[in-house]
């Protein structure tokens, strides 16, 4: 595998879970993979789980870990081409990336999404720079468009708990105070449509998710009607993606607090579990009571996430 | 040993000597220990010593490590329950928590004290939930009112260099030009009067320690009569720890320079040495030819720093 | 070897040389020498290619590395001596060096020069305290007027890509929007003095470099009359030196932009390969034709920091 961003990436996902099950019951037992290679975690914005989950996972496989935060303590990098550098900005992507390829053996990259130029970002810019020119296999640590990480470790958390085969799972858009991008509900839009699950989508209206990621998924605007029967509610907010009104692209429409998920939405469910990918913001997504109780997920879900890097880094090794 | 805040964690205080004489002389010894686990190591302050030595303990015994500084790369973390989460704080520690617990073997976490409220402080709120919700043993890396890893490096010290059986140690307030908490004098005062020393507290009138920590400690006024006789001085600022007056907590009561150790009162003591946990502020605590004479133990204290930690983490992996 | 700031250091340059070339084909082949080993990295400034591939080589030599970034996570330290220490500054060099010694076996800093204070500079202030109190080898990763890891580098590649045993290299200077100090075109005079090549120096007048570094160096201020017959033109900006007026010391005497390394420049060589240390800001030192040419060797250069960080860790290593 040389890189990690879409579903496609991993190949038959049955077999992806099973292998996620092995590395989860024997985490420290392929470190013959990563002896004397090293993994490259940049950072262009803050991370918590990411940071720490993928550097665990990496140490798991016996890598050794090189961490780069590019706003603190390097140098800020110019992205665009043709420019003339007299600005704050003293290096350029150009040259930095095949360097920091030269220093490692794979790459992991964090870049969110601006959400000042949707065609910017859903050209993924500055990631697949890093895919053209370090000459490393890279992974997303979440991209402008995509956090397929969070992704495979939620597939792996609904499969540990689904109460049957087929388990109907909801993807429900939640208030948030600040413009927030699309890589998390994208990726999971794109997960569960490959996944064995009833898919449903639900958002106010104007919040509609690239068909790129949600392909044939059933967009249900009526919170309620969507949330019946469910047994995974996926809370998430996401800024307007920008597919039918390309000028609202990033912005906040709505801030409605009907929106919010409680213990009355909880109701409306199969007795359904509550998952997010934290970090969450209590009393605008979820309240307390929700996010508390048993049948809250976050906790598994995010320690699922060093089973997912774990299982990426590993592929990637196998095929340096 | 699932907690380390405070000498009664450490149960024998000679056994827990031996012990750091037996690491000193054979710090890498116990790698096996160690193999395949990892300390997370959280900082919501600065560090300069506290980072490098407890790193530098870890790595002797195998250990991997993750450090975590919460203000810088990572996303600022809510610490009251019940709000609604609409400010510049993206998550909540009672997410946080375990999901950090969830990536590792051990904690040592650093957050000192506001200095505002008292209460808080003093209930340590911040650092048991970390105790009570991540699963995981925790070991203060100075906490709002204990510093445990300095008191026992200190005591180490204090050991080694110690003329008598039953040697004289003073604790002196120093002044300085910032309010400082007082984690550092209240663990040394709980780890003097657990020790087989003659232990003497002295302070202007006002800077009273909490009896929690000061036990039965013998308080003297008069600095020049407090030193009399000994063969430690221990320096150190402290804010006012609000005891008698809670509505001083946290102000500076006096910054009078009569209490800067110099050495005319250096030549009080009986040949005594000088102590100080670093890093200090020299023209304030401590003129530059006491620190620098041949009586400063200040290098070997720190250095010790890495000997306290490597017992405590030690003792910590034998316990999994 | 105890230091490595000067040509000196490395003692016989051809023989480095081999053992860059057996250390290249073999870098993980010295693990033994770097077990239960810790290098201290020390950045007093920002750092990109100096933070990565020192810390791979000593990962490479199977060492342990701590990074400490001072100015951010870490106190604000004093460097002068005698002073009240009452402002932003927390700690004193004179006791953070000899601690940060007792926590690792190896330490290299880096502390650029402020361009304000020639003296200080010049004199290596900051970087001597750390060899005189450190009791530990020290190496460079930048100092005030040396970088030497980045001229053995560069060393390598020119002895990589020669095109005759005795190249003509050609050092010039380039527009720059900000003061930069003298510290790699320093190295590079120093290095290529000592190497077995043909060396030029070319720049506009007052920029001469301090002839402790340049030695015996051709200074030729025409730049096309320099750069006919190289094969290889490093160009790097620097700010005044201050040889010849001492008050222009730091400052920008031009900005002119025909000193720019553009393809019509390069055509005055003898087909000759570009080089420069990076960050490089294109358009001002170099135009985007040049520096992606095929021609350009900064990614081998920067590749080669690995090798030449490999070859000086090892060797203090060798002499613990």
């Amino acid at each position: 595998m040389r890189t990690f961003f879409n579903v496609e990436d991993l190949g038959n996902l049955a077999q992806a879970l099973r292998e996620a099950r092995e590395v989860k019951n024997n985490r420290y037992g392929f470190q013959h993979l990563g002896k004397n290679k090293t993994l490259l975690m940049i950072f262009f914005n803050n991370s918590l789980r990411t940071r720490l989950s993928t550097q665990k996972a990496a140490m798991n496989l016996g890598m050794n870990v090189m961490v780069l935060d590019v706003n603190a303590g390097a140098w800020k990098l110019e992205t665009e081409r043709g420019v003339i550098m007299n600005g704050d900005k003293s290096e350029h992507l150009l040259e930095a990336i095949p360097v920091m390829g030269s220093y490692c053996d794979l790459i992991g990259i964090r870049s969110f999404a601006g959400l000042v130029n949707r065609e910017f970002d859903y050209a993924e810019t500055i990631v697949n720079q890093f895919v053209k020119h370090s000459g490393r296999p890279v992974f997303a640590m979440e991209t402008a468009t995509v956090h397929p990480l969070q992704a495979f470790a939620d597939l792996i958390t609904i499969d540990e708990y689904k109460p049957c085969r087929r388990p109907k799972v909801v993807l429900s858009w939640a208030p948030h105070c600040r413009a927030l991008p699309q890589a998390v509900p994208n990726s999971f839009a794109q997960w569960m449509g490959a996944a064995d699950v009833d898919f449903v989508i639900t958002h106010p209206e104007g919040y509609e998710l690239d068909p790129t990621f949600t392909g044939n998924a059933v967009i249900e605007y009526d919170q309620r009607k969507a949330f019946a029967g469910a047994h995974f509610v996926y809370a998430k907010n996401w800024s307007c993606p920008g597919v039918t009104h390309p000028a609202d692209y990033g912005k906040i429409l709505t801030e409605d607090a009907a929106w919010t998920i409680d213990s009355k939405h909880m109701n409306w469910t199969d007795n359904g579990y509550f998952m997010h990918c934290l970090p969450v913001r209590r009393g605008l997504i979820v309240t307390d009571d929700v996010i508390e109780s048993p049948r809250s997920l976050v906790i598994p879900e995010a320690a699922n996430r060093e089973i997912s890097a774990e299982v990426v880094i590993k592929r990637m090794l196998e095929t340096l």
